[in-house]
């Protein structure tokens, strides 16, 4: 459903709404027939929620695709991600928590190495270390040129962001820069419509004084741009779904792409635990909380089951406080699964529980992949979730008469 | 998903995917609270597959909708038939194994009876023998005109294909000539829109030819034509999904089907073990392979249970074969279901299984449709069978950052 087809329903009452993201929640079984993380855990709060809520499965995006964690996370806000598309310079800089304005053209830069006939020998000067290259970047910020403010923000090792503040609002559908690969010159940034056209000049500008500022350095000597995009002007989520919201998070992507659709961002030091006192403090003046937990999403990457496990029931010791604090409708799920055995995020899809509300009965009686199979929701896209928990909340009316 | 979204996030591998096509696959109890056929046959190995993979039903074009065999498999090979039609007159030549060339455009015809007044007497001329129309149909071929190259082609009875292959590439959107009922004289051929007036001026002028051909004949003295069509320009296989593919079938409708997405095909004796040694020799070369094996559909429009039953045991047989050919990810369904109990395609879902690559344990512990029920799957559309198939290959990337 369309998100301004859901805000003509939006209505106003005092139930509080929680989302309880432990990211990359979703597993496989180490071997065939085994139970997954969520399975293995001792989660006796989240399967009381089970029993007493109900279950289903998710695909953030879609079949056999494998959700980055913009996308994931947009789903689970109710945003399809394949309407919803963020550029990855503007991902870049919400991860570093550049506060983007709405203006603003985010890049995704590589420091490079071009030898003597200008061609690029090197697409990541050497992987060129954080120590050398924070200097650099630093001197790079210094830029200042006509038509628009920049900044350059350090990231890691040959990696940083640029930002180009426009005097004037511009499209920023530009080509890359980088070729791709070496032995070739750097592509000149090529505006993809007419109204890009002002952007490339500006990059083009913004090249050429890089070049100079690193003239005289023998590896990082110019400079690759990537994923040019513009903070995007997408509905707000509390014009879609009639809530104030705000977003907690450790990380800060996952606070910036709250922030793109206009939650009030929190952050807190890394651990289940901390959001508890966050969650108590916010949940007064906001009627909808995002809570990230960001530990299973690490432990399956790093491929540690066990950890995995322990992370989960970590989250489950927060579950009572944050049910004594009052949320009238609770979800909790992942933005996608990172099984431990494929040491990544993967395709599969996740478990989801939704307590409180008016519901149906449920044959999931505990927390996992496979009770949320039997669960009365079934297979759903992710996006729909939050309109899932907002009639729970009745805070959608009626559509049509 | 649109198919260029996916083609993005397609990445190469060694592993290869089979998809094994057992046509009219599902089927109905001849009794209430009976077995299908496909349940009543004995699959040690299907049961094998069903057991140690996935397994779900899928609808190929939609709730209640009747698969004609073009879209049917196009959902298997992962196209949404409700996007991607293909025109009547296309199937028809693809049927007969005609080389469609890019800019040909495609009719169905029938041979007619004209009355003194220039009206229809008769729409399919008598059902005229196929003895009779075949050298009505070859004189057809010899019609010469400008503009361009005709072919006619018989099919059966009063069914022919004529191919008109302007000198410079035109649209074909063009109506009937068929007025649907006797006792009218045909339509002009009417174009749908301004690029498509060439390709109606020619069909008006080969009707021309054709009215004089015919003038001698007492019965089959004119021609209505059907479902002008071009080759559609869709998305390669390999652009979609980064294989490269190959389609095995005894039929030519499944080659040419095959054959507009762009896989290499290979005609083969019927019969399921002549698929063996074809899949043998094109493992090697090819990412994908397709093989089609029409016998349960026939037996189900035949009416005969026990004979689809039987055939759907041949393929049981030759199971162990194909696995041991080394697929790494491997789908057996249908394309549609064609039950005994209504000697015809329908609606109802088709079972599929999905074997190899990281998946979740099912419930599923053999292959039928009440089994199929129980699976991770669920209840799927028959185009989201191949991103699943491609992403437990491991051939697809993660979608955003």
């Amino acid at each position: 459903m369309k998100l301004d087809r859901l805000g003509a329903l939006a209505q106003p009452t005092d139930r509080k709404v929680l989302l309880f993201v432990l990211d990359g929640l979703g597993g496989l079984p180490m071997r065939p027939g085994g139970l997954t993380a969520l399975e293995a855990a001792t989660t006796p709060h989240l399967d009381e929620l089970a029993r007493a809520g109900t279950c289903g499965l998710h695909e953030p995006v879609g079949p056999g695709i494998t959700p980055g964690s913009g996308p994931g996370h947009l789903a689970l806000f109710g945003y399809d991600p394949l309407v919803y598309e963020t550029g990855r310079g503007v991902l870049e800089a919400l991860g570093i928590e550049f506060p983007l304005e709405s203006t603003d053209i985010a890049i995704r830069a590589n420091f490079c190495t071009l030898d003597g006939s200008g061609r690029v020998s090197d697409r990541r000067a050497g992987r060129i270390s954080t120590e050398e290259a924070l200097p650099l970047a630093e001197r790079l910020d210094s830029i200042e040129m006509a038509g628009a403010s920049c900044f350059v923000r350090h990231v890691r090792e040959h990696r940083f962001v640029i930002v180009i503040r426009p005097d004037e609002p511009v499209a920023a559908d530009v080509d890359d820069t980088d070729p791709g690969r070496t032995g070739e010159p750097p592509v000149d940034p090529h505006p993809r419509n007419e109204a890009s056209a002002v952007a490339a000049d500006l990059m083009r500008s913004w090249l050429g004084h890089a070049g100079e500022v690193l003239a005289d350095q023998p590896v990082a000597n110019m400079v690759l741009l990537r994923g040019a995009s513009s903070r995007p002007a997408w509905p707000l989520f509390r014009d879609v779904f009639g809530m104030r919201a705000s977003a907690t998070a450790a990380y800060p992507m996952y606070r910036g792409v709250a922030s793109l659709i206009g939650m009030q961002a929190t952050a807190v030091p890394d651990g289940a635990a901390n959001l508890v006192p966050a969650y108590r403090e916010l949940v007064t003046d906001f009627d909808f909380s995002f809570l990230h937990f960001k530990s299973p999403d690490k432990a399956g990457e790093d491929g540690d089951f066990d950890r995995k496990v322990a992370v989960i029931e970590e989250a489950d010791a927060i579950v009572p406080e944050l049910m004594a604090s009052g949320p009238d409708v609770t979800i909790v799920t992942g933005d996608h699964s990172t099984p431990a055995l494929l040491r990544n995020h993967s395709w599969h899809p996740v478990p989801f529980l939704i307590h409180g509300g008016p519901a149906r009965a449920d044959a999931a009686d505990n927390f996992g992949e496979t009770a949320c199979r039997t669960g009365t929701h079934g297979l759903r896209r992710g996006c729909e979730l939050m309109p899932l928990a907002t009639a729970r909340a009745g805070r959608f009316a009626k559509y049509g008469a």
